[in-house]
């Protein structure tokens, strides 16, 4: 029998295709528990082949059907997949209607398909740490592929689908507002745009938006995201390549058409990453990222592990009767 | 001529009601610029007194409309508004229609009301404390209604109409999923729901499916939200009074219906808040969730100031090429 107690222990578990043990880990990385920080720091070695998925749209863009039948066709190409919901209208996260929950059966008992979705957190910025080390557990239990679904329309959201390697952005038409994206500012992360819903009236609409929008100039996000996070110099990307335009594809996700040609794409980009050397700036930027969350968390429970009780709540009271603005609190806070 | 280069003459402008100084005032605010502390500290204890507003709902709910209307409404009553959108979608932060910018024109020009969007930060947390600052300025302005409109989809937009006194969720028949909020989990942060476009097959359908939802008992905010911050003890709330059931309205933003009724809802709501010693709980808590966020930016910038570029990049490159987990590489860089 295999011990599920240990760090050893459970990555052995893990490394034998273990289920219990990966679902263990990942309780333990979420809960923060004690064995979180040893079990992260044995797993992140073993991290960092999966290729990273962000699918992110509205709600109502049908994106959880995407999901699930983009996962359908990476097992038909014999590739393991990991799906991770942040998403709370998602059927996998269990905001499902019961025709997502009868799809989501087509998903179930393949042993190449691992399905978990995340609580929303609550802390800010929890819920992109949360989902960061879940990915990076994924990764390192040896899923080739690993989908990251999130609804694009929140900040939080958008960032954690924008970590990821390649980020496919879905729209549909006639969802009242032409199109969310553009209006969102979440063009900027699309490495792929796919108009799912396209069987409805205004899908070509919804495409020609897409491409007026990529031909008046999108900045590439490498350009958004420099040093944006961290005061950090990345590698630099090859010229050689022509640099990545996004492609806009139609789909149906539920008579599965387009479906190849979108995982197609998805495939080209990964490619396209590794070959330009964009996939290592993406990589830096992800570490940047992380590194910063888990430094300004790790500060702040330090600092309030060294104050008392009584003098926070004195420091809160002084600030909620406007004795004190916050920021003149939050310097006497952290000089003890 | 009014002096608008100092905090004591950006000050004594403000308070003779110089708009230019109020800008000004909010632009040294988002951008941190070296006026943006010694204002804070001003200003402080100069708010306290508007009443704030959180209106948040999906893309498509006709929430920006909804949002011009009751500002209009509060006009009528002679209270003066002023109007944060944080909200990409949303006309007044540029997203708009030609019909919302027509009907923008209508709040125009009026000098008790003012509106202001907010850029998406780049980082993480950035969004919420830049909107609360910015918030708490206009409430030292004097303004008497403050809303505060975020897309009621991400996770940070969500806390951020949160932190309102007055958090009303705008719901819309026929959006292609039954109820947004169900399925996003901002039930819980409703103090009233309105729904909107009420002229629209399935209103009915929305009210009903929110009216069984708080049938089924929703948690109070108060119990989610205490102490998932800062670990404070709060004042009790008086069990004297019945607690708050959220009501349910019936609104068409575009044909200025049941606009008043909200209006009124949103009013005994603050009375309620007021003698029942929930809206100190919320201070409290808004207090509470600042000075976090606030600590820990101070703690990440000051602990970013005393590492070296190089030393950071080194500890970036070894975790994005997992020779080190972020979580030890955070450790290391902490104690220098």
């Amino acid at each position: 029998m295999p011990d599920l107690y240990s760090v050893p222990g459970l990555i052995s578990a893990l490394n034998e295709g273990n289920r219990r043990a990966l679902a263990r880990i990942i309780s333990h990385i979420e809960d923060g528990s004690e064995l979180a920080q040893p079990l992260m720091a044995v797993l992140y070695p073993m991290a960092g082949n999966a290729h990273l998925i962000g699918i992110t749209g509205a709600p109502g863009t049908g994106k959880s059907t995407l999901v699930n039948v983009i996962a359908q066709e990476y097992r038909k190409r014999e590739l393991t997949v990991a799906i991770v919901a942040v998403d709370p209208t998602s059927p996998f996260s269990g905001g499902a209607l019961l025709g997502d929950r009868v799809r989501m059966r087509d998903l179930a008992g393949d042993p190449g398909i691992f399905i978990r979705s995340m609580a929303t957190r609550g802390s800010l910025g929890g819920l992109a740490q949360a989902t960061a080390d879940v990915v990076m557990a994924l990764d390192a239990a040896g899923f080739q592929r690993v989908i990251i679904e999130t609804v694009g329309v929140g900040q939080s959201e958008v960032e954690i689908a924008s970590t990821a390697h390649t980020t496919v952005v879905v729209e549909a038409p006639g969802l009242g507002d032409e199109v969310q994206a553009i209006k969102a500012g979440i063009l900027e992360i699309a490495d792929i745009f796919a108009v799912n819903k396209a069987d409805r009236e205004g899908a070509d609409r919804t495409v020609m938006a897409l491409k007026m929008m990529l031909g008046l100039g999108i900045p590439s996000r490498q350009i958004l995201h420099h040093g944006r996070m961290l005061p950090v110099e990345l590698p630099e990307i090859s010229d050689e390549r022509e640099a990545w335009m996004p492609p806009i594809l139609k789909t149906i996700a539920t008579q599965d058409q387009g479906v190849r040609e979108l995982v197609d794409t998805i495939e080209s980009h990964r490619e396209y990453l590794i070959s330009s050397g964009t996939r290592q700036v993406r990589d830096h930027f992800r570490a940047a990222t992380e590194l910063r969350m888990i430094m300004r968390d790790t500060l702040l429970n330090e600092a309030l592990s060294r104050t008392t009780p009584d003098h926070l709540a004195e420091m809160v009271t002084a600030v909620a009767e406007r004795k004190l603005d916050p920021y003149t609190a939050a310097r006497q806070l952290i000089m003890i």
